[in-house]
């Protein structure tokens, strides 16, 4: 029932970093022959991207054979949940009425005449974004439009207590993906140059790490104490991997996790900070979830950026040369616009010279989409009490931030209910990062098919949950794990409980099927 | 009174790829230092971007003076003038209200009520685009929304006299830079790989190829017969740089030229495919100003997958490994959207390993802004006569077209008069590249000068200009010219003539200072 066609592994790219062969033409005229990747930039064939890798892929093709036959597709299900990626609004997610109405202003400003269909704040706002963009269509300034900076740093300044953040520090990207590619673009000076990753980590890093041939140096987030830190762990890394010649460039931190949905405490924070001082490394600190925290979890976040600046205060010696990139996006939080692409990465203690550099890479890049910066705006200064768009975008938000409470929950407690599996409970973030308690001795059959079909165990897992559920979400191993463990990762977007309970009843089979 | 301050050269970060020494702290704790350029990847301090390069900064702090104080900013003018970059909207052109009405419904959907407000056929394509892309809020397809893909196919087999386009070989792309960027990407596999590019060339394409430590290869356009190409010339180099043991992947073609605005004939594109097919080098056309042609100009734009499709019927065996990616962008014609950075590549003849590459790297960026890629399709699939938005549509487009066309005439002529100045006839795109005819005999002290400050002689032509009159162009150098020629590249974009009688006065002003 179970069973697996080879060619779900076989028919799909999965494999793209392989050489393919492929038939020549035979001709009389000798042509001159087409490229073959080993041809090609051997950093891009060795990237990998799990988050929209091979399982992904499958879906997208089961997908389509519903879509084109949907009364007779021959699956045991009829419709994909994709669980692989955080994208809220391709599920249940409906945009924020504050955002969406100014951004149709921006785009077509005449609707400036209809004050009957739009609050007021929502004129004003968008009367002040057009003053400062000019157009929607016009290219920004290439670190960003300035009077937007100088919200997001107000925002900062605001967030942080009132550890001030300056406008020329800040920069406008593309989602914070864009971010991560000009920061580790400039470090990745030659293949010695290392950067310390968390095991499990967000796999942008490491496929932007093989794109610039640097090398990725994974330290582990301990399961056991809620995907914690560990600061001897990591000083032992840079101390072997320095005496290997390796020089090691920035400390990539990622908080509230993905995919791990934990919150690192104010201490384990300075501890990293304490290393990148004494060791002169970068920090970059991705703070891309810093809104999706769930009181039940306990946890709360604590920007980094702010906890420098105390720090500074206190020994302003010691910690006067750090170095921090800190990035955020308006894909996640409860805004959820990851189409419209806006980010922001704040610069802090870089040298002038450097910060030019990126300047550079920015502008070759020309801007990012203007329209994304003023949504960044929008999500940075959001209506306050008492202004008219207050009530719908306070009841709005709130909703979005119960029922992804409501989610996590559900499913956290759904998969502590499945034998075989432990799951640390949801602090933040959109994903769980559940366990599968699979050994060789007690799953054996299941390691021999996954070393028949060349996979790792988490990934047959995901594959067989995927073609017979339509339940879509990213084995543990595109993400990085302990040796020898297996998880997955899966989002807690998906509206409903059915597909919980679709997902609890194939478990259960599976785990009759291969637990000796 | 012309006379230039040597800190208009010093006191702007046009020298980062130079190495700045920066004091360090001295105190007791010996914190790790910071990050310099030396520690930095080599090829992003080498990349070289001339558009957003030394003299635009210099432009922006000039006009920074003038905000902070309009009356008493003790420059010889009162505004600057943008003439670096093909910005429409940030000069006097208005997005077409076809495009914007569509888009500010996609934004918010609420709208769809006020019937009142859009015309019908406004309505029903917003409808089309919302049903195929969900919300402009959700990631889309790494490759770009399919509906709007099947669209563009369309497109190109509507422009093609029915040479038919797939949508699997479309990409949707952030404009045309991020096509280029993928290309050039898997493209470089080491630093023996080489990219023939015109000469003069838009400066991204140098740019990237430095991100990447492949090598250039220029090939000359020839000035005197409308900056044609000579296939003879590029054969010569490809045997060249064979014979050094570089390993040539690419043809980079701008048709309509930038910066040149000359338009190739389908002669000289059929030359081009020659080269491919004998050569096995990929084609990257780079066709972005194709809406961009004037009728007084006498060129007529030809798009190379229609010449390649044809050249396939006569002969598939000369022709059939033929690889071919053509760019198109929503940032020009007479869309001037930049901002909103809409783009398409359309691959022909690539091996489908190869493609899978590509997609992997628009994977790892995720999506292209999905407002972007539904501006696209508004602009490849315009209102047709008869319909309610057309005669709104055909007005504004038609006065953009005119507008362009009646400034390019009036920058063109007003260069013909000055003295030691020629210029070619516009045929095509946003820019005019004269020629600045200065020659160490003639111009001795110039020459002295440019030496003194270590600068081309067109860049100190051009922050003269800048400093004595607030126009902004940008120097030939950055483009690639031959040598010990001299030009500079304008967009003939700003509107009015006040700025070119400018311009004419300043010029004469330098002849009469500088000719012996």
């Amino acid at each position: 029932m179970l069973s697996l066609n080879r060619l779900s592994f076989r028919s799909i790219p999965g494999k793209i970093y392989a050489v393919r062969s492929f038939s020549m033409s035979t001709r009389t005229f000798t042509a001159a022959s087409k490229l073959k990747p080993t041809d090609l930039n051997q950093n891009t064939l060795e990237a990998k991207y799990a988050v929209r890798g091979r399982i992904p892929i499958k879906a997208d093709e089961l997908h389509q054979k519903i879509l084109s036959d949907p009364t007779d597709h021959g699956l045991p299900f009829d419709n994909i949940i994709s669980a692989n990626i955080g994208n809220p609004q391709q599920l249940d997610q409906k945009p924020l009425t504050w955002y969406r109405q100014v951004l149709s202003i921006l785009q077509y400003p005449k609707l400036l005449d209809h004050t009957d269909v739009f609050p007021e704040d929502v004129i004003a706002r968008a009367k002040y974004l057009l003053d400062h963009t000019g157009s929607l269509g016009a290219y920004s300034h290439s670190q960003g439009n300035l009077g937007i900076r100088k919200s997001v740093a107000k925002f900062i300044t605001n967030r942080d207590d009132g550890h001030v953040a300056d406008p020329s520090n800040i920069f406008l990207t593309s989602g914070a993906s864009a971010a991560v590619s000009y920061l580790l673009q400039i470090l990745s000076k030659d293949t010695k140059s290392g950067f310390l990753i968390p095991i499990p980590q967000y796999p942008l890093y490491t496929a932007t790490i093989a794109l610039n041939n640097s090398k990725p140096i994974g330290y582990f987030l301990d399961e056991s104490h809620h995907w914690s830190t560990n600061p001897e762990q990591i000083r032992s890394l840079i101390k072997e991997n320095q005496a290997e010649g390796v020089d090691i460039k920035a400390l990539v931190v990622i908080n509230p996790g993905n995919p791990t949905g934990s919150i690192l405490s104010r201490d384990d924070i300075v501890d990293l900070i304490d290393i990148a001082a004494e060791y002169g490394i970068v920090l970059i600190s991705d703070e891309v979830y810093q809104e999706n925290v769930f009181e039940s979890g306990g946890g709360k976040f604590v920007s980094m950026k702010k906890v420098l600046s105390e720090l500074l205060l206190e020994n302003e010696a010691k910690y006067s040369n750090v170095q921090l990139a800190s990035l955020h996006s308006t894909s996640k939080g409860v805004s959820g616009e990851c189409g419209q692409r806006g980010g922001y990465m704040e610069l802090v203690g870089f040298a002038p010279a450097v910060k030019d550099v990126i300047f550079k890479l920015a502008s070759i890049n020309l801007c990012s989409v203007v329209s994304g910066q003023a949504l960044m705006e929008l999500m940075i200064n959001p209506p306050q009490p008492g202004s008219p768009s207050y009530e719908v975008y306070h009841a709005e938000t709130s909703k979005i931030h119960n029922d992804l409470q409501t989610r996590s929950t559900a499913l956290y407690e759904a998969f502590s209910e499945m034998t075989d599996i432990s799951c640390n409970k949801p602090q933040g973030a959109m994903y769980l990062f559940p366990k599968l308690n699979f050994t060789k001795a007690t799953y054996p059959e299941l390691f021999l098919e996954a070393n028949e079909f060349e996979v790792p165990v988490d990934e047959l897992y995901c594959m067989k949950l995927l073609e017979r559920t339509g339940i879509c979400c990213v084995p543990g191993s595109g993400f990085g794990q302990v040796p020898d463990t297996f998880h997955l990762r899966t989002t807690f977007l998906p509206p409903g409980k059915e597909w919980v309970d679709r997902w609890a009843k194939f478990h259960e089979e599976f785990v009759h099927e291969y637990k000796k």
